[in-house]
């Protein structure tokens, strides 16, 4: 941990701005989802396990982005791909029936995402110190509401939407430090996934990792990094200590 | 006024998203630009009207934007565009001989720009009860510059940026929209230029009008706005009493 510090803090002496993940990272989808999805439904009349709905829903996640990352599919924002597969993902449910107005509902579950307990606390104190954006995959009005809901301030919203592709794709973390004027090696990207620190590492960002191990439910998350990064901690808080914020 | 008031009160229902249009309604560009510019200049030795100077650099801004409206040339962010126009300026006033550095010094002017006195206490109140985001010709960087020095809180930067388009192009006004998840007919465009405004009408926005009668130097901007619009108003407290926000 001495040494993780230390090389933060010869880190942190050029670093202007980071650039958060966000599902997983700064939020608990995976209770979140389950929770919103129960609200609509089991009024329905439905009984399913509205955790695995939520992992089955997470699940088409990454298929979905993938079409547009390789060009098969134009840009569509994470709204549209999580409706595309919101409608997969009933019908393996066997909730085929579900209505039009029920499906807008549901799938505003992505905007109504609880924060882990650390993070407004961690993002308030480190912005006392750097610019901040986060760097999602997720559309603009999901950051918007998520930023509301939980009371965070962005500087600006960077990610996706900005940059018309999807992560792990080298532009997304690019345009983000481009839109703060900030060199990639002065920008740090946090995230609790090393994939995506890895992508953001090769486009010459800073990284930072913060353990979140309950992601997909109790002990299934992962609680250090599998590729190298400049800091690892376990919370935004201890983040906002490494990197001497007041 | 009643009438105006009357007339919101009935447009406000809807409204959930206000967009701003930034320099001159939001920030007194003239006053600051020309400080900035002496400061850097002065030291060496320029003795020239320093408004003026903040008046020609200001008037290449249409010229410059139009190029890439008419798609002459490709997108550039602003910041690209008011370094074209610096050299252009400063060779105007016999000023070629200012070096790189203190160019790249000048041009940060425009993130350095005051806002107007009521802007910032009008904001915070707006925000209360709207999704707040900038929706200027300026780059995302400029936005953020200025929301920090000033104590602005944004729900997002949209704009010219996230359009990769200038203002009055309709895209631009529906891009801010849609970034919100907002039809346009539930955002208000408020800015202090009648032509502004007419363009974020024709794309389906409400409108408010700022008066900002010192924009370009006493008794030179507009006090009333030559178009129809649903609030016209002094100042941003004043909107925040028209739209109703405690």
């Amino acid at each position: 941990m001495a040494a993780s510090l230390s090389k933060a803090g010869r880190t942190v002496e050029r670093i202007r701005a980071l650039f958060f993940d966000v599902f997983g990272t700064l939020v608990d989808w995976r209770t979140s989802v389950a929770r919103e999805v129960r609200s609509v439904l089991s009024p329905l009349g439905a009984q399913i396990d509205w955790e695995g709905f939520a992992d089955a829903w997470r699940g088409e996640y990454q298929p979905a982005m993938e079409e547009i990352r390789t060009g098969r599919l134009p840009f569509s924002r994470l709204d549209v791909l999580h409706r595309r597969n919101l409608d997969r993902v009933l019908e393996r449910f066997r909730l085929g029936r579900v209505g039009e107005a029920a499906r807008a509902e549901l799938n505003l579950a992505w905007h109504r995402l609880d924060a882990w307990p650390d993070t407004t606390a961690g993002l308030a104190r480190l912005r006392t110190r750097f610019r901040l954006a986060p760097c999602s995959n997720g559309n603009i009005s999901i950051m918007v509401d998520l930023a509301r809901r939980n009371g965070w301030v962005w500087d600006a919203i960077a990610g996706a939407e900005l940059a018309r592709d999807y992560k792990p794709t080298p532009g997304v973390y690019l345009s983000a430090a481009a839109a703060f004027d900030c060199p990639p090696e002065e920008a740090m990207m946090v995230a609790a996934h090393s994939s995506d620190l890895a992508a953001a590492a090769a486009a010459g960002l800073r990284t930072a990792f913060i353990a979140r191990p309950e992601e997909f439910g109790p002990g299934t998350g992962e609680t250090s990094p599998s590729v190298s990064v400049d800091v690892s901690v376990p919370s935004l808080v201890a983040l906002a200590d490494a990197l001497g914020c007041a």
